[in-house]
């Protein structure tokens, strides 16, 4: 096992550190991955901010979901437009308190931001590897992650947060590595895809593969399926709101004027909204990356993969610490699917906190800035690691 | 105005007669639009079941949604293997009866069910309409339907009753001929869409205008936007559903064996299931209706059209009885907003009986066998007859 660093770009700010680390566990550096397909070399990138302590004992192990990387927070330097992904919640002084713990956060495995995925070059043919990706699971992606925690040293997590399919990371974590993991803190997440969501993901995906450009997933050389992709960005988009929150947001307002322009314009400002999230996605996500993580999403399903269809056994092998949080108003996974979650951890003996939060937003309300959830997160962490160390 | 017969076809079973009425209230036979456009000449296919009385105080108008047509219940031969989209509802001694009742269903113009619409062929070019076809509002696919229901000599409708964009154009009648009727039953729909049902039909609409063979609307002799089509009734499909109907008639069953394909075929039944409704719908519907259907409904807001922004003004000028029917899960038109325009009746003085009735179906609960539906609906009918006439 060895790490190879390409790059190491220190951010302007919270110490970030940007890596790229490649599984050579043994030639030919293979993964056998749960497809039973082989996958190899295989680079993970992640980031790190703050300082690992000499016991190893304050490492927070953070996952993002669907459209997520490395980049979960800071500045790389002052011409950033934006800060990562979670500055909010992460940074020195805030609810993952960078001052305190050594946080990392890891790029998945068939995504398309740094780590290897469709849109890598297949060293056996020297081309994008396209659709002759394997299928990756949520499990291999934890054990692509697991062996970036190993090469950093660190023997147990003090915790390991995520929102979305970022939560099913967490899941998987806890099912998987229990020695590993002293917390949790899954995050608007689910133990398993409701068929609702699996709806959804399916028409995303469809209307990825019925345009002409996407070509079998073979497009790296010519023109890409952006309508497809953008029209997938638009349904996830939708499902991360809500109802109020949109009626907040937009309500009927029009964009330009005060009447209809009765043709098939954007007119209303949700419809110009929804374009230009479209539009926008397309110009940084891989359309091959997006069939990837979802169709690993649909599959994830804790009870059946780690408890013989119990969810109470699959949580049974951690020793964990919970902090489970939903928000009111998040429909794709909703309250009730956290309220079993907690039932099955609670019956396993463990500690559990639940909280359900009051929110408009949606699914996507866990990324929103909210001083409640950082001082919940914070709180927990803080309890979690004065009982550990 | 004159109505000429070009069909005239009696069904097998509660006395269908389908028709074709064409509106020529005087040369060149065109109605002017909300658009300022003007439309002509004009033709609606209906459908009639049951016997008018002598004092022509029977008639009940029923209003389709999105892709429905004027074949409300019944069998045309007996190679049909459907009856009418509502037969559970329409017929001889059911909710709405045919023995008692003379029941009318008008296809709407923008439709491609028999009635004017964009795949209808344009006199002035001797081609389908295609874009070229003006975009209708809910309130002229209701004047269309005036000039029907004058020429069929009724002057006054016992009830007018439709289910989702149906209900629209319940409402519309409402507002805009108060004194043609008795009474109103809007089922699982709305007096506005909110910015979550414009963002589905703004997305379901980009799927098909971003399929290369929709070609700007014009495909009427070559390849259809057919899988830009599937994708969007796809897309409609879900939000007709709900959460807990999906769970319960899907969940997470695979189509045909127990493990995994780690491919993107369909597997899921969820996925299957989409998938043959895409293509189905594909064989029966054209891509353009769809999209000048969904801008009608996104337009339609009662309120502003026929209160100056208030609801109880637009509902100042009807005398109608109204019963108002949500259902639990329909997320698409909840009924938080069947009880703001329940509120706005009451506050008119006007007679409403409100029924939030429990059902797992999703918006498509209207449409589904429902024997407390229809014995709400009979009841409220009967009650509505006996005091009338």
């Amino acid at each position: 096992m060895s790490e190879y660093i390409e790059n190491d770009r220190h951010g302007l700010s919270v110490g970030i550190i940007e890596k790229r680390f490649h599984i050579t566990a043994e030639p030919p550096h293979e993964m056998l991955l749960e497809c039973d397909a082989r996958l190899g070399p295989i680079t993970i990138a992640y980031e790190t901010y703050g300082t690992l302590n000499p016991d190893k004992s304050n490492a927070v192990l953070i996952l993002h979901a669907l459209s997520g990387d490395s980049h979960v927070a800071g500045y790389y330097s002052e011409k950033d437009k934006k800060p990562g992904w979670w500055d909010s919640m992460v940074g020195p002084g805030k609810g993952i308190d960078t001052d305190k713990y050594f946080v990392i956060c890891s790029n998945i495995i068939g995504s398309c931001m740094g780590s290897t995925g469709p849109n890598t070059l297949n060293p056996k043919t020297a081309k994008p590897y396209g659709l002759e990706f394997p299928v990756v699971t949520i499990g291999d992606m934890v054990r692509a992650q697991k062996f970036l925690i190993d090469a950093l040293g660190i023997e147990k997590l003090l915790s390991v947060v995520g929102g979305s399919v970022g939560g099913m990371q967490v899941l998987e974590w806890c099912a998987r590595y229990p020695e590993m993991v002293d917390s949790a803190i899954p995050l608007a997440t689910t133990t398993k895809h409701s068929a609702l969501a699996i709806a959804f993901n399916e028409i995303a995906r469809q209307a990825i593969m019925t345009d002409p450009n996407w070509n079998g997933g073979d497009y790296y050389s010519g023109s890409r399926p952006e309508t497809g992709l953008a029209v997938a960005r638009m349904i996830g988009h939708v499902t991360y709101l809500s109802d109020q929150s949109m009626r907040l947001k937009f309500g009927r307002r029009l964009q330009n004027k005060n009447d209809f322009s009765f043709n098939f314009d954007p007119e209303f400002q949700v419809e110009s909204y929804l374009r230009h999230q479209g539009r926008r996605f397309v110009e940084r996500f891989d359309a091959n990356a997006f069939l990837y993580i979802t169709k690993a999403a649909d599959y994830f399903d804790l009870a059946e993969q780690h408890g013989n269809g119990s969810m109470v056994e699959a949580f049974s092998k951690t020793n964990a610490r919970f902090l489970v949080v939903s928000f009111t108003s998040d429909w794709l996974y909703p309250t009730y699917q956290s309220r079993e979650m907690v039932k099955a951890i609670k019956k396993t003996g463990q500690d559990v906190s639940f909280c359900e939060i009051e929110a408009k937003w949606g699914h996507d309300a866990f990324l929103i800035p909210n001083p409640r959830l950082s001082s919940i997160i914070g709180g927990f962490l803080n309890r979690v690691f004065n009982e550990t160390t």
